[in-house]
Parts: structure tokens; sequence; C-alpha cells
């Protein structure tokens, strides 16, 4: 069993670095920030005698020696960066929970058969540099060294300049490392665990998702002069869209989810007539066939509003991942676990993206879920109880040991 | 009949006076262009013979005497403050208009029964200053001298210390100064005209309005991992109140106006569920008592969503201003000024307020409106035919001789 206190002193000393007054953490990619909290965790994981690579991407890599080290390592992580108005919890809980699981083996004597390691990969949160999940996207070849290296924050500061200022870009090329097997603990970021009374969520798959812009073009004018009948209005024809991104995720339940968050009307003006309205259309499913159906469902009723209206409207897909599903041998690796251990469970699909999913792309891999207070994160007011903290580890410790070996 | 070309090159001339790169006129009220303005048309006003009286808000009445000059003046004008991004009509044809009328008097040697005055009112545009219509707000009594000298733009300067500093802190109090009857020639700032192909609006009223500022208070989440069923999704909810706006409107045809010009979402970002949404509602129509069952359904929708959503919903009416019906007389003066013309002509009910609503609590009222390109003003590219703005002012010629008696 894992120290729950050390485990919670640990994410508490880290939230120091770059603590915000209300409660949270603002602790941006490759920022001195970064650098501080980077320098804090290499230190544990020195300190618990793991040796330290780091990639050309920055992504971080602390090893335990097994007995076989030829194996390749059974590796758990997250990411320490995080939102401008982020949490204590979301990627540092995977992060600090690895460190654990290698101080409670050093506790116990314990040798593994295979290598353990703990990763931290760099700039998963893509608040300051875009794409998001760089440092795993990088290490699995999903876009290249030279992509991410070019990427700016609004600044116009790049990924490789800041990476060679905090002394964070490493000789190893990224993805030639090997992976035995992967697994991630993280935060819910949603309701579903505390809404049904459940400890830990076994995951067997992240949902896939499909990003939009669409612009729907009307013509501005006095919002007091013009006679209905004569109007364009870009917001009404809008709004019947935002209506069916809904209408669509309630189609295809329990996984189908759509979400219009992002919202700008020209000009804004109380008296005025919206000339265009441009907004953001997020839709997610854990079955692709289905995810690409209600993408069908939404551009067939742009389609028709078009047709109705009269009004020009582009829509523009800007990000797709498919759906990932876990490997059955991690995902019932962590079901085992849980079982052993005793505690509550239930399978939650992850409706967010996280590393894992690249890591999936070159070895097995599986997440475990714990309950996040009211399920809010990418907030300071994120929270997590010790207790499942300390299980969600607890998990983590059984189902690396399985698949190590001990 | 009035001179087109040299009321069309005095309006070329004054739109020099704070032109913009896209052809139109940025003059906000009592800045140091607005100064330049009013001294141009006081210099002009003066040398067609005119006394200049300026009152204690910086109202401007320029006075050609009659052969009675104990009766109330028969009176003309509008405003020569623009919009940020403004035309070079909007309110400065129906001052110029003024002065050609006069000149025109001037050059055929007529003399009337009754004074003629041409007034230009401070800050009608609100753009710089609330409340709109300043000017002829104070003088007709709506609000206090105190409440207009008060209000302080986004630098903080105050009307009164502005007024002061550009010299048109007149001495007459506002409002003691006699109107026998007031026109006020305007571009329709619609496409009512135009789309019948009319050149003459008679204006028989101005619609009433309300403004409301509604919010929506949900709970922000993550798009990903929070299901359907458990979302408090503020934009869903706004969206319904926002497009039944519409619907009310479509039911009081053909003089019911909604519309939501205004949107901001928080926290707007493209993977959260919108927590908050403020919008605002423009409720119009000529008919006092269906303006107000507008406003009722509109609560009583309000309040039917606030059940049906379990969302906080707020919505505070912060404008309104009453139908403005013009006098029999002047409508009539109009009416009979553009048939003997034989302009082609229909009813245009204003739906933008305007002075002359002000001036129609003190004394008869009526405007005269003209087609504007498009129906569009409030804009760099708002524009009119020299044909048009030259019948109009044929038809304030009439109009005004028919009141003052020649
Ligand atoms: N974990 C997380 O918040 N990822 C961001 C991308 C997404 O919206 O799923
Ligand atoms: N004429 C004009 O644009 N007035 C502004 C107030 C309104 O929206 O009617």
């Amino acid at each position: 069993r894992i120290n729950g206190a050390r485990l919670w002193a640990a994410l508490m000393e880290l939230a120091q670095i770059g603590a915000t007054a209300k409660g949270g953490v603002k602790r941006l990619a490759l920022t001195d920030l970064d650098k501080q909290g980077r320098d804090l965790v290499v230190g544990w994981g020195r300190a618990a005698g793991m040796s330290v690579t780091i990639d050309q991407i920055g992504n971080v890599f602390m090893r335990r020696d097994g007995r076989n080290n030829a194996l390749p390592p059974i590796m758990t992580g997250s990411h320490i960066d995080t939102q401008p108005t982020g949490g204590k919890f979301d990627g540092n809980y995977g992060v600090l929970a690895g460190l654990e699981v290698v101080r409670t083996l050093n506790d116990a004597n314990i040798q593994t058969e295979a290598p353990i390691e703990v990763a931290f990969w760099t700039n998963e949160e893509g608040s300051r540099f875009v794409p998001v999940m760089m440092g795993s996207g990088v290490f699995c070849g999903a876009f290249s060294l030279e992509t991410a290296y070019a990427a700016r924050d609004t600044e116009g500061k790049s990924v490789g300049e800041e990476l060679a200022r905090i002394g964070y870009q490493g000789e190893q090329v990224p993805g030639q490392h090997p992976i035995g097997a992967y697994f991630e603990t993280h935060i819910e970021q949603g309701p579903v665990l505390e809404d049904a009374d459940k400890v830990i969520g076994v995951v067997p798959a992240v949902m896939g998702l499909s990003w939009y812009d669409c612009v729907v073009s009307g013509m501005e004018a006095h919002a007091g002069p013009t006679p209905m009948g004569l109007r364009k209005d870009a917001l009404q024809v809008a709004t019947r869209i935002m209506q069916e991104v809904v209408a669509i995720a309630n189609r295809y339940p329990p996984y189908g989810r759509g979400t219009v968050g992002m919202v700008q009307v020209f000009p804004n003006s109380r008296n005025v007539i919206p000339g265009e309205v441009k907004f953001s259309i997020d839709l997610r499913n854990v079955n692709d066939a289905l995810l690409n159906t209600m993408h069908e469902e939404m551009l067939a009723f742009v389609e028709q509003t078009r047709r109705d209206s009269g009004l020009a409207i582009s829509v523009e897909r800007v990000s797709y991942y498919p759906p990932c599903p876990f490997h059955p041998d991690c995902v019932g690796a962590v079901r085992r676990a849980t079982a052993a251990l005793g505690y509550s469970t239930m399978d939650v699909v992850s409706g967010a993206g996280h590393d894992a999913i690249y890591a999936a792309r070159l070895a097995p891999a599986g997440m475990i879920f714990v309950p996040c207070k009211d399920g809010i994160s990418h907030n300071e007011i994120e929270d997590a109880k010790s207790e499942h903290l300390e299980a969600g580890c607890n998990v983590l410790l059984h189902a690396m040991l399985e698949r190590a070996g001990s």
C-alpha cells in the first residue's frame, strides 16, 4: 500500500510553484515556473534512486531499474504544466502518483522484473503552445519535432527557444524510448464517479472528438427601422445550429457529447442586428462510426439551414482525434487491482483527451480515474479527496506490479 | 425650390471634419472635432444672416427673423455629432437641410410671418456620453441638466467640463426657448423606402422601445467528460430566449421588432460548457399596448424557461421610450408639401429614436425621411442620393413655409 499522506504532501508542495490567490496553480508550459516544477520533481526522482533521461521535446523519463533491464519499462506518467487558471491535481496527480509508487517499492524493498519509469510529458494543456498533448504527440509521431519547435506563444516565443532556455531540451530522439505498458492516473474531470459515489473509474477508452469553427454571415442593420421580413439576422440562424449540436448529442446516449463553448457576435451592439456570428462546435463519441454519424448529421443540418435561411454558413473541421480504446491487458490489470484492493468501482469512458491516447499508439495503455469535486477541472477551485487520490495510487501500484512482475 | 448642389456641397464640406479612411465620419460629441463642426455650421448660419443662441447644454439655435417676432419660431434641426464609425448624413442632413431652407428663402427674398430657426442638439448619438439624445432630452425636461453634466466618457471626462472646454456651454436655460412647430429631416436608417422605390417617407410616429439585459446562469464544466444529462448549459437555455425574442416580434406585424444584438459567453472556451451568458433584448412597437404585450410575453417566456431548465435567469429593463405619434398638423404639412411637389411617397414609421421625439413633448412635431442606400446607417459606408436629399429639403421648405406663413 502506498503512503497517502506522503502523496498528498508532494502534491501540495508542487502546487506551491505557481500557486494562485484562489488556491489554484498557474504554471504554464516551459516558463520559469515550469522549470522550477520540473527541477523539484526530477530532484525527488533522483532522491528516490531513479536515473533521468530527457528527450528533444523535453519529455522527462525517470527510471527505476528492474531485475531484467533488457525488458521495456512499465511506465506511468502525465504532465505538470497547468492551465492559466488551473488546479493542483490535473496532470500533477498522475506524475506524483508514479513517484509515490517508486517510493513505496523502495520502502518495501521490492524489486520488479521489468524496470519502472515515471514520465512527464511537455505541454499537455496546450494553453501556451498549440497543439495540446505536444510532448506525447511528438513522442508517438503524431506530428514532427520541427512542428512542435516552431509553435509560438502569444508573445512570439517558440517552443524550441523556451525548451533550451529552461534547460530541458534533451538529447534523446523522441520515440526512441521503449515502453512495455503505460498507465496514467488522473482526476476524472467529470461528475460521473461522484454522482455514482464510486472511488475508482476503470477507463476502457477515450472518446474521439471533432472540433469545428462555424461562421454564419447575414447583414448588419439597425434594430429599429429594419422590418422583421427584410432582416438577415446571423444570430437567429446561428442559434438554430447551436441547439442542433446538443440535440444531435442527445440522440446518441450515453457517449454522445455536443457543446458550443465559444461565440462571437459582430458588431455586438444592442441596437444592431448581428451581421456575423462565429462559434465553435465540439462533438464527441467513444464510437467512431457514431461520431461520424454525428458529424454527418451536423453537416446536413447546416446545409438545410443554409437553404432555409438563404444566409452564407461555413463550417470547417479544425481538429479530429479518433476514439482510443485502451488495451485489454492494461484495462484488465486496473480492474483486477481495484477488485483485489476492494474499492468501489465503475467503468468511466474518458471524455477528455490525455497523453495516454498517444502512448497507446506505441504500447498497451490504460487509465485510472478518481473523483474530483463537482466534476470541476481547468479551474482554480479544482479539488479532490486525499483518500481517493490514495486509492487511485494503490491501484496504480498493483496494476504496475502485475505488468512489471515482482 | 432649394439648391440641391449647394446642400450636397455643405454636407461634403462638413463631412471633412473627422473624415475617416473608409469614407465615413468620426466626430464624437464635445470633442475638438465637434467644436470645429459646430464653428463651421454657426459660421454658415451667421453668414446667412441668422442670430445664434446657445443654451446651457450646448444646444444651438440659429434664428431668421419673421415679420412677427412675437410668434414662436418654426424650428427644424437634428444633430452633427456622429457614431465612432458613422456616416456623412445621419443628423448632419437634418441640420444642413435647415440651413439650405434659410439660404433659399434669402435668395428668393421671402420673409415669413413667424421666425424660422435651425437647431442642432448636443450628443444625440450617445456614443461618447449616455444617455442618447441628451441635448433634446434636457431641453424637454426628460432628465436634468445636472444629470447630463455628470455623464462621463470612458476616459472620465464629463459633459460639463467638455462643453466648457470647447466653448459651447451657453447661458440660456434649456427649454426656455419657445417652439411653434418642429420638423426634422433624416435618412430613413432602414430599407423600407428603397424597397418600395419611394422618395419621401412621411413619418406618422416613432416606435416605442424597451431595452433589457438578460443573464442566464448555469454551471461551467468540461465539454468532454460531462454527460449531457448532468449539464447546466447556459448557452442552450439562452438561445431559446433569443429565438423567442424574434418570434414575439413576428407575432405583431408590421411594427413589432425584436432583436438580440449583443451576446457575451463565459468563459467562452471551445471545450468548456458555458457557465453564464449575458445578452441584450431590444423590443419595439409603434403601439404602446402592443409593446407592453410583447414585454409581458417575453417575461412569461423567461419565467417558463426558468421553470423548464432549472437555471437562474435574470432580466432587467434598462431603457424605455414610449411610442411617439407626431402631431397631425405637422404630419399633414409634410404630406401636403410632398403632394404639391409631386414626389413619390409612403408613410414610414420611424423605428429609431430621434431628437424629434423630445421636441414633440413641447410643440407639434413631424419628420421627413429620405432613402439611404441598403438601409444602412451607423456605418462609414452610409450613403444617400443627392436627388433624394434635395427632395426631402424641398418638402421641408414647403412644410415650414406652411407653418410659418409667408
Ligand atoms: N484533459 C483535457 O482537458 N484535455 C483537453 C482536450 C479535451 O478537450 O479533451
Ligand atoms: N437614430 C438612432 O439611431 N437612434 C438610436 C437609438 C435607437 O436605437 O433607436
